[in-house]
């Protein structure tokens, strides 16, 4: 087993939160876990969809893209064909549930914050990256109302989510997966966490072969490592 | 507790999965879960998608859709707004790698197999009703090939494979929910496994509050007892 | 000569309406010329469009489309290629004309009633069985109205409409052609009549050498022969 | 009754079709009826549709569009909606089949006509003013294609088509009906014939009120009538 | 030097400009420079764009369009392609801004004129045939709205606006470009300016090589000299 | 006149052009114009675009974009509103008619390089720096194809080309605006040109007046001094 960085199967790839990377955006947050970059930034907008509209409360929710030469090859962008695909709408969907886990809306009051997590760079598990980098963003976003819109004692922000990605390559587990091992990963498998170990979401997909609930067991132990981790990682860029 | 069809934690609702229901389509059935029916038909095409052409192997993709008024409230047709939303593409994304993980693409020779799931009604779990019967739809189809375009002895279905929704409601753990229960529950599950009770697909999402590893297993425990009973459902259907 | 299911040349083909098929639309009705399965629902909204808005009168609408694999070959999905093609959208406005032409609108007050016909399974003439089976459909959700929303003694419906076709295939003037006998008649028309006998819509096109007054007439005769027996299983769906 | 240019009930607005009005296409018309102006031009293209391709027959399509201000109040632009409206798509549907309908599509050989019609002004009646110039537009691409790309004896165009509307205003059969008419029409049907006076489409639909076959028959008369005048308008341009 | 209608390298081809061609619009006219004709009509609403909603002040914007048929070779149709493209984006743009520093948006009042350039030859310079008679159009909306809806004395037309072509052909430049020079041009500049001579919009381009100061400033000479013939065209249009 | 980083009226903002910033893309450069940044990557396809199939030439072409939050309020995303704005299409247009001035294509040899330009943060004049940091992208890649693909001898760079904006605010010309100036300036002008100083594209626009020939002649001066000093950067970042 010889993996990027040199790390070992149950170690992240070097985790960078770097905090106010942007002149305009309330909040935002450029994460990188290893050659995988992604600009989280959190706007607010004093608005809040319909199926919210009235109840007092607020609203959170995530968009997601990548520039078209991230990737190795280049992709074609999604403005110029015209619409969104469907990995993009998934991902984006899942990086919305997961922050808003994070989240007491009432206390946010009736706003919505977007979080806008582009990626500037791809090596693989973009989708965590975004939601690691995309709570720092968030949280920073509601710092900015805090004492302004929002009252000082005001607390929406309930607990750390954070995301890594966790698959079994040539028969063993590994942790946060670059762009090569995942794709020769027999499973692959996202898990997004409180900082507390609850789960939010749990993602496994065999790729070729179905898999065992012991193997289930031996992702999600690894995983939650990752998160702890990863979750100190957020308190320092918060700091 | 009070669930439809008088049934227990752990039951499934009544399934029905009645094969041949299409005049035209090489395979179908149309799979009853309660008040949730799905129409699937499978339909061979001698081409094959871009990524796989010149390798000699097939190909099984799925789409999905939902009649305006198969739900309580009317929803806009998607051909009308132009665009399918972002859960029709993620479900159907699942579908598709959950029936191609029943299947040797290789011995399926250079056609692609196309499985329409359309809902007809919905009352919670379309997907994993639509993985179901889908499956049926596209065992038939198979065996349509065999003896023609196919060889007598070809195998291109390796094994069975079915889905079953389990979550949490009330704190309890309960199999196969309807949209009532779907609706309020505090976890949601869909389990994708094989005939043998190996895992494809996990996929686990809180709403509202994140769940501990017990959990995970119990709903687990109670997802693979329901596909055990799907699975012979199948059979029957099959015979 | 030689006709599906032994008929006649001025026969229907076996024709089932089969109301109240949905567990959750206000009126339904799954409508059987043959193997042309057709699914009617009529959804209640309390809105009308801008054009009757303020008006004090009501609107009737309706939408159409195929299920992929209801055909011989499986036609591409609308809501995935982005929009609905001409013949849908030139079909959906002939059966909001013709369901249009059996109200009173001002009766029915301040409300759309939306009548989408999904094609089940298609073997020619598809829309003559969603005129046919959409009128049962509207006139249950008006029932269904009546004493709730709408006084017990409003009569939106004023009458009876249905539709069918008739052809002239080799040289012979045919009732309710099915797909084969559509795909070489050399005059094609379709007949929307009251339940009186009255027209309400007629298009006749010659499909490669056109026709002469007396064909017009005698197809119009076996037209409104043919809608004379639908009026009467019309009434008997909704007895 | 009070017509615009003075005229009888069975009168035709003044037609004018001025042959030959644009300096690129290969055949080309200035439909004039009345206040409708519809200009017709006719491009060949040496290619087939994949539905003809490798018959050696040809093709002759039709598309439609109406200036934004073409209209009393300025309709959005269709190219800037991002599609054509169902109205628009029904149209060109309906030229398309009419003009094909005075072609051998053999003696045309590998190629395709498109006839475009665009509504420079309208004022009731484009698609019937837009089948007849776009006859004569489509006659003169032909004649520019024989002792060219066709031989001198080639005689692709066989018969004569035009087009004309007919409808029941204030209880009276009135020929050619102009936007105030048409808005007020009890009864609104479009005919297409031969020069000869067989007929090629038929479409009559009733607005509010459903109509008796003496109708129909008395409106037939008074559109054959008009359709005479015009195939010897249709003579004269391309004389 | 060989130019189209016998010109010198500095005339521009025969100009016409024929107001009131429209029946409905409240402004029009047919600009015809040469071969190019482009239909300009202009249409008055009585509501304004949402930035500037509010201030009292209304709005003037343009939308540009070519038939299928204006060019040598057929093009798609944009309302069948389902948009518009950057060309047709970058000129309407380029009209609206032209034709908004005519006017007087506050004088005009809280209404929007919509000037509609349609292009129903071309043979180059369409964008600056649209200004041109889209001046005139807007011009003449605008006095229909005096003594109506605007006081008669209200001034919205501050000064007139035209715009001409200018090229370098064969090192030589070249006013008012028709089609064929275009395509062989080495510079293609086209110039906006007042009835005074003062500089609107100036968008030069260098095709294959770029050009050095002194060609621009030839170029503008000879563009305002065209411009001030426009101008007088204007005038004549408007008397 | 207080402008930002304290510069003169004639100065340009800190420029910095940061080449090799893309793991994956053959040529990249990150351009930072003050507090715009646009991030440039230029990707070589060994395919041509139809118009230039066959002639041996290669081809360049660019796209534009913009995170949605690089500016002052969250702009909607274009992939999801489904199409590209004009202002995009406009910019792309002129970024790739820029960079396709500085090649000799047929030494391209038969590929195109696309140069991708996504702002990452905007205050004013992105399109200048697309140009500018997309010509050190694809100098780059070129490079990156000299040795490989194309022999060490090929000079498919001809020229630099770099771009600028220049503009008149409160009554001065002042070279390289930021937003805040861009927002209130009389004149806005873009100017592209070669390091030779030989004009590219000149595009100046009146914001609310008209300017004069010697205001034209001024800000020429101006960007052309600009420019030169970006060619010297140009320089500095390829060695």
């Amino acid at each position: 087993m010889n993996r990027s960085f040199g790390r070992a199967a149950l170690d992240l790839r070097p985790v960078s939160l770097e905090p106010r990377v942007s002149k305009h955006a309330e909040g935002s947050c450029l994460a990188r876990f290893g050659d995988t970059h992604v600009l989280c930034t959190a706007s607010v907008d004093e608005k809040v969809p319909p199926h919210v509209f009235g109840t007092g409360a607020g609203w959170v929710t995530a968009e997601y893209g990548m520039l078209p030469r991230s990737t190795h090859e280049r992709m074609a962008r999604e403005a110029a064909r015209g619409k969104q695909g469907g990995r993009t709408l998934e991902i984006q969907r899942l990086i919305g549930r997961a922050l808003r886990a994070a989240m007491d809306l009432r206390a946010l009051g009736p706003r919505t914050i977007t979080v806008d997590c582009d990626v500037i760079q791809a090596d693989g598990g973009t989708r965590t990256a975004a939601i690691t980098g995309g709570f720092v963003a968030l949280a920073l976003a509601v710092r900015a109302l805090q004492g302004k819109k929002l009252s000082q004692t005001a607390r929406p922000v309930l607990r750390h989510v954070a995301a890594v990605s966790v698959g079994i390559v040539d028969g063993a587990v590994r942790l946060d997966l670059d762009y090569d091992e995942d794709s020769t990963a027999e499973v692959d498998m996202n898990v997004v966490a409180t900082g507390e170990g609850a789960l939010v979401e749990v993602q496994g997909t065999a790729e070729g072969k179905a898999f065992r609930r012991e193997d289930l067991d031996r992702m999600l132990d690894a995983a939650l490592g990752g998160i702890a981790t990863l979750k100190a990682a957020q308190e320092a860029a918060l700091r």
